[in-house]
């Protein structure tokens, strides 16, 4: 159903039908404020005329073995934040880049993308500045927006409570695959690149140590606000990954680290004979988690799994390729080896620690 | 993100954690028990380990000018009436072929589908009835079922309510895509093809209009219940259409009557110069639509808009394929004609009259 044209699938338009909750007028309102935003995404390979029951997306210039790879995700309780801080631009990168930042790490590049949007009544302009956001996310990843549903959903959805789904379709070549675990061999080097914030991870705890404390209050002397900090959009790295591609650094394996942390998220990518040592110098992580972290009372493991602590994204590489990597990206470190691993299967160990500088581990 | 793995990405597994409303090992548990029949629906192009961000999808024997249809669509507020009646193996019938039927009008197959599923809080055995039931469907229509997410989102969803998302992603030649507007001509025969109940559109009035009333009724002496028949799950067409596709039908364009119903939906596959005039056997329509309707006390075009009125799919025909419709088709009849449109956009008139038999317009 294309997000140009859904709105009838939930509505109609009719008085009765308004009185059990449902709001043709303002789904239209809302797909007129949305239109141009959609619309910009499109790629010469989207054919979808307005109107079409399924977005249509032509195949070209496929590669020799063609992988289509896909995932389905949600923004998590950070869109009760956004709700409740009026802010609802910002999600729609949230849920792009979260998507696709799940297939970059196996090399895809993404096609196309469509989203779920649901709350117990439709507010047109949150709607649409969502979908602009969307778009905006969309576009700067080449990516066309070709579908979506807006739903109206009384009974099922918290008053001024939403909720956004997405899903991206990308592809990559069967040879070009990440991760190349049979590549990978002790005294590899893993890099993190950083994350915005917390990304679309841990709101539903971090939300609970928020509540009652003043948001615009600014975290440290220099800013941000807690708002700011806890609002800002999960971080799209296809660029940087654009870059190491065209500089022809070589990559074994990605991780894109959402809920669970380095420690569940790394390990999705090791072969079972390795295990990654990671020393996470105390300035790198920002001061939001461990403001976070000690309001929490965790201990770290504990803590390192419900947030990403400052690394939003971890590579694999050899020794050899550290220098194009940090050269590449500026902002990215050395933040531990692959060891041998004696257990049954791949772990992660972090210590945090005071006196070791970025890239000299 | 994959069903199997994606449990991580909205919890972690610590008290403070299920504290703040989200249980790490309930998610794991669902997990368990739902492995198996999303393994089921592997087909050979099933790519993915467990454990991968995103899933894969081998593109093999591509048609000259490969097209992906996608779509994502949710199941509306059938899933609270569900819910309310703990009745949740048929909602993942409702996603998989609402999504799928979506995309069977615009003559693709399906290749793969991908589920979301959120509420206030997760119960393992009812996420694995809806995920059982989506890998039914799944297996049914041949589409494996690549991914999905478990969302847990306390302060989102009304407690015991959930929202269930589905997007599924198909293929078709660019030569074969339908609708092939340019080919219909006034004179053209259109065929409905019976809806199971009200699928998944409607339910936010009908909700309302049954609020209160024994759904354990019969609706007629000879049954079904309410329950029933309000629960029945969104009819598959793919087989039907398979058979018309073996027989060497032609179809000119097909319909998926959702909300909006024969009015709205119709018209989406009709060129400018022509509309569609019906008629509806009054003993043509499902007793639980004259009961709706009735109690509704709507107008006969704001009830149509609203509920399919026993019309699930409508096919665009020649006059020289109508035998063989009928015939690959026995619960398949004949609703009208396609005639000149006067006006700027196509539109549908429909008489509900008591004379006509069926297949006899």
């Amino acid at each position: 159903m294309n997000v140009l044209t859904d709105i009838s699938t939930n509505a109609s338009r009719n008085s009765e039908y308004r009185a059990a909750g449902v709001d043709i007028d303002a789904a239209a309102r809302a797909v007129d404020l949305m239109k141009d935003a959609v619309r910009s995404t499109y790629t010469p390979n989207v054919l979808a005329d307005v109107g079409s029951f399924g977005g249509l997306f032509a195949l070209t210039d496929l590669p020799p073995r063609p992988v289509l790879v896909a995932s389905t995700d949600g923004v998590g309780t950070k869109v009760e934040l956004a709700a409740r801080l009026g802010q609802y631009r910002s999600l729609g990168h949230d849920i792009v880049n979260h998507c696709a930042n799940d297939i970059l790490v196996q090399n895809a590049t993404p096609l196309f993308f469509l989203d779920y949007m649901a709350s117990s009544k439709l507010e047109p302009e949150n709607a649409a500045e969502i979908v602009s956001g969307i778009a905006e996310a969309c576009r700067l990843i080449g990516c066309a927006l070709l579908g979506g549903e807006l739903a109206e959903m009384p009974g099922v959805y918290v008053e001024g409570a939403l909720d956004l789904v997405g899903t991206v379709v990308g592809l990559v070549d069967q040879e070009r695959i990440l991760p190349r675990k049979e590549s990978m061999a002790v005294g590899d080097v893993v890099v993190a690149l950083p994350s915005s914030g917390p990304h679309t991870n841990g709101y539903s705890l971090t939300r609970k140590l928020v509540a009652g404390h003043d948001l615009d209050a600014l975290i440290t002397p220099s800013g941000p606000s807690w708002a700011e900090a806890l609002l800002a959009p999960h971080r799209a790295y296809g660029p940087t990954l654009a870059a190491f591609s065209q500089a022809g650094v070589q990559l074994k394996g990605m991780a894109h680290i959402t809920g669970g942390g380095l420690y569940d998220n790394i390990p999705r990518v090791l072969p079972n004979h390795l295990s990654a040592k990671l020393l996470i110098e105390h300035d790198d992580i920002p001061p939001l988690f461990h403001h976070l972290w000690q309001m929490s009372k965790m201990a770290q493991e504990e803590a390192f799994r419900v947030w990403n602590m400052g690394v939003g994204m971890v590579l694999i590489i050899a020794e050899e390729s550290v220098h194009g990597v940090l050269s590449k990206a500026r902002d990215s470190w050395v933040l531990g080896r692959l060891v041998q691993n004696e257990d049954a299967e791949p772990s992660v160990s972090i210590r945090v620690g005071r006196l070791m500088g970025r890239g000299r581990l």
